[in-house]
């Protein structure tokens, strides 16, 4: 798994307790799932369809910095499968893990639709074909 | 279930696609769910502990109205598990349903204690009982 | 007068005195008034027009619950009255309370129009009339 | 009136009409009123205890420029009132209007406490006397 | 140089130390750069191009009141150059100073394009042309 | 310089043109400066303190990926200097670089204090250390 976003922990985003708010991470995991799904897929019209179970670990207080960690469990036909863990930058603690979350590959009329895809690709790779 | 709390879909709750971004809808339910536990328990110190597998059965646009309802599923000694569904409160469409919302109650030092609640109190029957 | 929309008062939520930012709590009723709006009028529509003074009796801090109640004083032609009260839920402490807020139906113009409503209804009994 | 605070209307600001959200501007002012007193009074324990009725005259859409201007009525004793304008700052509509904003000044614990302001002082004036 | 919007610094803008978020600060002076260019050159069509080198000199803390005052440094052919001061309100003790911030005039293509401006304009003597 | 941050462009991040705002964006590196700051000082207490001129070459639209990038320059005796790219993922086009950010490593009275780190270290270096 590739950890790429990372979040500071701001006033705003702690509940009144003085911790993570937990609707916040989870808008956090939401938004990276669509943003890997969007760069694996090629293409920005996506809904999150299904996430499995979650739990709460640990959590996080002001200032701690979280990061957003996603892999691809498995290519579908008009989706894609993702796992994810977000986790405590300096301790690496675990603050929670996602099995599954299924994305949707829509078209202009906003009905799934096949993406093509059945690996992993790379931008970089991408760029070479072009040239 | 009773339904409570209403989300007005504005600009800022959109995704890229113009359709109510998951992660908003996600954020507000945790933030009923907060709600609703803190009520029941009498406690403002809880935490999200556990959610349930949660399915995206339709979504939302801009202007549509988000009706969130919470009822209880089993009190437990330190824990309340709670069900949920988000609904557009027009065509009362369901947007979401998620079976188990595990809060934890927690003491001054954050650590579980148990709450002594074994069924729904309604303010209304604790005032009285005040008088 | 039904209270529904709850709202936690988190961080995000304070003026720099630590208390409820006034604001915040005129924006939320504002919303509040547009959604109940928006359900009597079936009509999205809608602006507001008019609101009549307002006084603040006593505030919010962080981590309590505002619990906010609308309900329809007058049916105008082109317009609906409300009233509002926003009160605290654990001690029904009343925080504020405003006697009018005006709001105007709209046409595809933006200009007044009739809406044809002379008084309450409830979406379970708009579903039967369509069964 | 002098007209300080500008803001410019996003995305973010508006309602799902595309008009700028009532609640947004009420907000805006209230923080305008807040500052002002505060200035004025030079003591930032302050709240909001009443204001007068409200008439909204035109609204703004994305991209205009709203201009909040804020004058003293009367000093009281413990409490400062002010009146409100907020415009179009391009064609000088009126936005709304508020006759009266009371602000009430507060000592450490929060109760209302003489401010001993008669009238309306200006920063520069107050750095020459401590010259 | 002329002061206009102030900010008041409230929880939501802070950083995880307790100061002032600068990434807060430098959006607040990106929109008033905004705001002010769109109003001189009388066209909502304008981007930030360039941001000359920018030193904090001090911070602000919650409760504080934060005044951006802006000026034209030139007039270019399709840009304008203006500079930037954010102050605190009560001490005048300077927060940054950035000596240009360039920018540009567009077409409805999104284009560089004249604005056809020399000078200060103010909007009273606009209307009165226009009388 | 190894990109982590990422950012989806939502409909809240545009400024009235339809482009993504550029004090957002600068919100955005400013956190993400801070953040990698935590990471290489180890300590939470930091300031931003200078940053040098910004270009901005390019823009980005509602849906768009930006991806941060970081690397540090210098390592001072109480600061450390960064550079920063910010670009589109799919396309890698630049939006802006900056070349010089000072961050300043605080002692808990918040004044400027020597943080004694030489090169860049990693997270997975350091757990080893301490087994």
């Amino acid at each position: 798994m590739r950890f790429h976003t990372r979040k500071w922990v701001k006033p705003e985003d702690l509940n009144p307790n003085g911790t993570l708010f937990g609707g916040r991470l989870l808008a956090w995991i939401d938004e990276e799932a669509a943003l890997y799904t969007n760069i694996q897929l090629e293409n920005s019209k996506i809904v999150t369809k299904y996430i499995s179970e979650i739990n709460f670990n640990s959590s996080a207080k002001q200032g701690d910095i979280v990061e957003l960690g996603m892999s691809v469990v498995k290519f579908g036909k008009t989706s894609i499968t993702l796992n994810c863990e977000a986790r405590n930058k300096m301790t690496r603690e675990t603050i929670l893990t996602v099995d599954n979350i299924v994305m949707v590959n829509l078209d202009e009329e906003g009905k799934p639709t096949p993406h093509g895809k059945k690996r992993l690709e790379y931008v970089k790779d991408r760029l070479k074909k072009t040239t």
